[in-house]
C-alpha cells in the first residue's frame, strides 16, 4: 500500500468495534440496514480496483478446439458454436475481462445460424477462412481476414459460410455481462432467414467513402451506419499515418474505428481499435480506466501487463484490466506488428468515469 | 415461463451432455475456456432480469438508529455517519437496489465532516432539521427539508450544521456500486476545510431562475451548474403543471431535475425526478429497464410492486428493481402526495438500454 | 484607419490602372467576371463593418402615433396594426439595425388578428395592457407587461386582447430582413382562427418550473418549448443573482432567456437577454459582433454607442450595430434599470462570427 | 402569380392610401419609422424569392482570360490572381449565387503568395496543373486535379505551385458576400511565410481513413480536420455506391464531403458535394432553399435551370439560385459524369431555413 494511501487519516472510517457497536449492528441488520462505516474504506477504495487478472489465450493451443467443436455439434444444436475465453477472476459472469465477453466462432462451408436480436451489442474481428458473411438488420456483408464488423443492440444477425468457401473462424466480442449486469438484456429468434433487402455489402460500399456521406439518406440510429471495416482500407491508412505522425507513447500508431456519421464510436457500449507498432517499437508504459481485449492482427511481439510479459504473434488473444500498467513491444526489427482491440470505453466516457496515469518511471520491472 | 419463452427452440442452446462432450470442456477449461452453449441460455436470458427485490424501509423504524448513530460514533471516527439501505439480494455490493447505494446520514448542530471527493457521483434529499449546509468545490449551499442537492463525480465536498440549528437527517444516494462494478473509483481526502469561494448559495441564486441562465460565464462541465432544487420552487411547480396536464398514466405528474444548460439528467450516472399523485389517484403498471430508489416527500399511499403492496407515509424509503411492475396509489381523497425518486436513468439511456412495457392488464393483482 | 492598417503592405491588392488593364476588365466584364483585384481590398476588410448607426426611439415620440394607427386602420385592413422602427441605413431592408426587423403593435380590447406563419421567426416584449394574449400553435398564452414572449419560425400565430381587458402595446421583433435576404422566407395564412389544443397558459406551467421539465413529454423542435418568460420569474431572478454576483463588466448583470431543453438560444436565430444595471452603475465599453435592439423595461439612464450619447427610460427602445463601441449608465442611485434586448447571435455563434473587444481605455469619450 | 397566393384575403395588408394616412405616414418617417403595412407584403413573401439568376460560366471562354491575368500583375501586386465570376443581380456585393463568392486562381511554377486571413471561409476546387500546395495553419498540403480542399474561417493560409510543377488553375468558393453581409469579417496578414509544423500531406494522412480517427489527439475546432479531400478516393467511392444505390431521384448519387469527427459539413458556412450523373441519367426537378455553384469536374452534359437549359462540360462552372427549380442530364450513353458542388447549406439548415419542393410534374419545360 502507498503510504499516501492511509486508511487511518481524517476522512476514512475509524471505528473500533465495541460490544455496544455490534449490538447496534445487529439491529440495523434486522431492517436492511447497516452502518456505512463498517464498510466503507472497502467500497470507496483509494484508486481504481480491477477484478480481472491479465491473460493471454493462445490460438496454437485453442485452434483444433475450436475446430473439434465443428466435429462435436451443429450450429442448430449450439445456437452459436464457440468457445468463449474466461478471466479466471470472472467465471461467475463468463466474462474475458472486466464485463466485455469473447469467443472463438467456427462455421463451415455452407453452414449458416439462425438469425436472433439482443440488447447486447457484438462484434467480430475475422481471423481466418473465406466465403464468410454476416446478416445484419437485412444487409449480407462479405468477410475477409481482419476485417472487423458489428453487429449493434437490437439488430437481427446470422451469419454462415458461402458453400463455396473455406472455414471460417472469428473472434466475438460481446458486452453480454455488462449487459446482463444491468439489468437489461433481452433475447429474441427470427423465425427464419432475413429476408435480404439491400445489394450485398451495401453498407460498406455507401458509407466507407473516407470524408463522405450519402447525401440522401437520415441516419438516426445510435452507432455506426457503416457495418464492416475492411482491412485493405484500414492498413493503408495505419501506413499513411506513420508516415506522418510521431504517435502515442503509450500505443504507437493507434486509431479508432469510428462511427462516420459522429466521430464517435462504432457502438454505444463498446469501441474498437487498431494500432501499429513499428519494428522495434517498445511502448511506454501508463494504465487506465476500462477494459480491453486484443487480437494481434499481424506480426509477433509481447506485452507487459502488470509486470507481467505475454509474449503473442498473429491471432492470439489477451486482455489487460482496467487500471492496470501495460506496455507493448514488437520484436521484429523489420516488420510491423498490429493489434486489434476491443473495450468498453463508450461506457467509461459517457459515464465520466476515465483517467488515465503514465508509469513514474517509464516502464515496469518484469516479475520473475 | 412464458410459453413464448421456450429454450428448445431453434437459435437456443440445445446441446445435451455426452462423456466426449464432457472430456472436450474439461480440455477447454484447462486454457481458460469454455463451450457457449453450455452458458449461452443464462447468460442471454429472454427478458431483463433483476437481481434485487422490491423493499421499503420505514422511517419510524430507522430514525431512532439513525439518531443512535449519533451517539455511538463521531463523524471524525466515522468519516460520514449514516446507516446504510442494503437490498436482502444485494447485500455483496451494498446496494439498495441494482448499483445504487442510499443511506440515511445524521448531522448535530455545529457538527461537520471533513471534504473528500470520489468519481463516484453523490446526490442528496434533505429530510429534517435546519441549518444544515453542503459544500460543493467551495459553494456552501443551505439545505431545507425537501430539497435536492447534488455532488457531482470528482467535485470536493462536505457537510455540516450550523451551531444554532437542528440536528439535521437527509438521505444521500450514490452510485459507488456501479462506480465500483466499473472498476473505476477512486478517494481522495481533503487538507482541511474548503475555502469558500462564491457567496454563499452563489450556484442556486445565479442558476436557479427558469428559462434565464447566466450570460457571462461558461458551464462546460459534465453536470449541473445548479446545485441544490429548491422545494419552495419545486412544489409550485408541481402545482402549475397539476393545473393543466393529464399527467402520466403510470405516474401522475413526474417532472426531472434537469441540467439548465442541457436540459438532460443533472448528472452522467444518475438521475432523480419528483412526482405528484393527486388525491384519489391510482396509476396503471408498467415496469421499464432502470433502478429507482423513492422517498415519500409528502403524503401517504402504496406502491404495488412485482405484485406486493408496500404502503408509505412521509420519510419512507423504497426501491422499484429493473423490469418489475409497479403502479402507486395516493390513499388521501384531498391531499396531493408526493414522491422523490432517483435512479440510474443517465446510464441506461446513454448506453441504449432503455425498454418499457406496460402492464397487459392495466394493474397488477396483489400476492397474498 | 489605424496605421496597423495599411493597403499598402504585402497581403492587400495593390495594383495601379493601365489602359492594357482596363481593356482586360472591359473583356472579364462581358463574360460576368472581374479582376478580384479591383474589389479585394472593399470586400475584405480588417475589421467587421457595420452598415446601421446607432439610433434611440423614444417611446413619449411613438406612442400617441402607434395608438393613433388604431383610428386609421383595422387589424383586417393592416394584417397587423404596427408601426415599425427603421435604420437611417437600413430603409431598403426595413430592418431597425443590421438584419433585425423591430415594431410596435397596439390591440384594443376585443380586438384580434387572424392566425398566420412564416419561416421568419418573432418575439414579442409587453409594453403596456391587460387582458392581452398570443396563440402560437393553438396554445393561448396570456401576456403581462415586461413579459417576454417567442413566436418560433413556422408556428401558426394570432394574437388579440380579451373585451374586458385594456388597449395592449408590444414592441415585436422579427428576423425577416435576414430571412428574405437567406431567400428563405415564406408566408401562410390560416384559415378562420387557430383551434385551442390545450388549457390557456399550458406552456409556461409545464416548462417554467427552474431545473424542471415534464418527464411524459419528447420535446425535438429546434426551439424552446417555453413561450413565455414571465417578469414575476424573471425580476427576482435578476435580484437574486445581483446578490451573489459582481457581474458582467461590460453589461452589469445580464442573463440570456434560455431554452430549458437545451440551455441554448431560445429560437435558431434570435436570441434574447435582460439586463440589470445596478443603481451608479456605468459599465465599461466594449464592442462585438452581432445586432442588437434594447428596450428599456425599467428605470432611466443613458448609453454611449459609438461615441454618442443616447438617454433612454421605461419603454424607449435603441440599437447598438455590429462591432461599435457601446457601455450603459443607471443614472439612479437608488434604483436598479432594467434593459431587455433581443440579438441575432445564435447566426453570429453557430457560424463562428462572434468575436469581442474591450475598449483600449475603458470608457469611449463622448463626441459633441 | 399562383391563384392561392392572393394578396386581397385576410391576413395580407390591404389597406388603401388616403391623404389622412399619407399625413400619417410623413410624420412616422421622420421619427425614423414607418407603418408596416406599406412594407408587409413586400417583406413577407408567400414564397422564398432568390435574388440571383441562373448563370454559366464556360470554361473555353474563361481560361484565356484567366492565363492572362498572370501576365499582367503578379501575386505580390495583386493580392491574389483571381477573376471572379459575378451574377448579374448581385454585382453590388461581388457574388457569383446569393452570398457566394467564387472565382478561378492561377499560380505559375514557382510561384507562391504570401499568407492571410479572414473570418471568411474558403475553399478550392483543382481544375488543372501539377505542383500546387496550400499550407493552412502551417499544414503543406500537395494539390492535384478535382482535389477538394478547404481553408477554414481565421486559418492562416496561403498557396503556391513548385518550381518544377505545372502552371496551376483552381477554383475558389467563398462566402464573403454572406460575412460581409453579416458586418463580421475581418482580415490580417502573416508576417512573412508560415512555419511548417508537420510534414506535408499531415492532415489528408492522418484523417484520410474512411471509419478512423487518430486516437491520441483531440479536434474541437468547428471545422473537419482533413483538410483534402482526394479525387483519388473520392471518385472510387461514387463508382461504389453506383454499384448498389439507386440514388436520388433529383441527383443521382450524390454524397458531401463531411468533417470525419462529426459526420457535418466541412465548415461552419460552406457545405460542398460530389456527385455522379449515371450514363443517360436524366433527374427529376426539385428546388430548395440554398445557393449552389457548381463545377463539372468529368463529363458533359446540361442542366435545366429556372426553365432554361445550360450546357457544360468539364471546368464549366454554374450556379442554382435559392428556390428555382433545376434537374441535371448526363448526354453520355457510355461514360458517367460528375459534378462538384458549393452551397450555403449549413447556414440554411442551422437557421432551421431548409425547404425542398418536388417539382409537380417531375420535369420543367424548357423556354425557348
Amino acid at each position: 500500500m502507498d503510504t499516501k494511501y492511509d486508511d487511518s487519516v481524517l476522512g476514512r472510517a475509524r471505528v473500533q468495534d465495541t460490544p455496544e457497536l455490534e449490538a447496534y449492528y445487529a439491529e440495523l441488520n434486522k431492517l436492511g440496514a447497516g452502518a456505512l462505516w463498517t464498510v466503507a474504506n472497502d467500497i470507496e477504495p483509494w484508486e481504481p480496483r480491477p477484478s480481472s487478472v491479465p491473460m493471454l489465450w493462445r490460438y496454437e493451443d485453442l485452434r483444433e478446439l475450436v475446430l473439434k467443436s465443428s466435429e462435436l455439434v451443429t450450429p442448430e444444436q449450439a445456437g452459436r458454436r464457440v468457445v468463449y475465453l474466461v478471466n479466471d477472476k470472472r467465471r461467475d459472469v463468463s466474462a474475458a475481462v472486466g464485463w466485455l465477453y469473447t469467443g472463438i466462432q467456427v462455421t463451415r462451408p455452407g453452414e449458416s445460424t439462425s438469425a436472433h436480436r439482443h440488447k447486447a451489442s457484438a462484434l467480430r474481428f475475422i481471423m481466418e477462412g473465406e466465403g464468410g458473411y454476416t446478416v445484419v438488420d437485412s444487409n449480407k456483408i462479405m468477410l475477409e481476414v481482419n476485417d472487423f464488423v458489428i453487429t449493434p443492440n437490437s439488430t437481427w444477425h446470422e451469419h454462415g459460410v458461402e458453400e463455396g468457401g473455406k472455414t471460417c473462424i472469428w473472434q466475438d466480442g460481446l458486452d453480454i455481462p455488462l449487459v446482463n449486469a444491468l439489468e437489461a438484456n433481452d433475447y429474441a429468434v427470427f423465425d427464419g432467414k432475413q429476408p435480404l433487402e439491400k445489394p450485398i455489402n451495401y453498407s460498406p460500399l455507401t458509407y466507407g467513402g473516407a470524408g463522405l456521406v450519402p447525401a440522401d439518406q437520415e441516419w438516426n440510429k445510435p452507432y455506426s451506419p457503416l457495418f464492416k471495416y475492411s482491412w485493405k482500407q484500414v492498413y493503408p491508412a495505419l501506413q499513411d499515418a506513420a508516415k506522418v505522425k510521431e504517435g502515442s507513447p503509450f500505443d504507437g500508431i493507434l486509431m479508432h474505428y469510428t462511427n462516420p456519421v459522429t466521430g464517435g464510436h462504432v457502438m454505444q457500449t463498446m469501441g474498437a481499435s487498431i494500432q501499429m507498432l513499428r519494428p522495434g517499437e517498445h511502448t511506454k508504459a501508463h494504465k487506465h480506466t476500462g477494459s480491453f481485449v486484443y487480437q494481434c492482427a499481424k506480426g509477433k511481439g509481447y506485452s507487459i501487463i502488470g509486470g507481467k510479459r505475454f509474449d503473442w504473434k498473429e491471432r492470439d488473444i489477451f486482455c489487460v484490466p482496467s487500471w492496470v500498467y501495460h506496455e507493448h513491444v514488437n520484436l521484429s526489427e523489420t516488420e510491423d506488428a498490429c493489434l486489434f482491440s476491443f473495450n468498453d470505453l463508450p461506457v467509461i466516457e459517457s459515464l465520466g468515469l476515465y483517467q488515465e496515469k503514465a508509469h513514474p518511471e517509464g516502464h515496469q520491472k518484469i516479475e520473475q
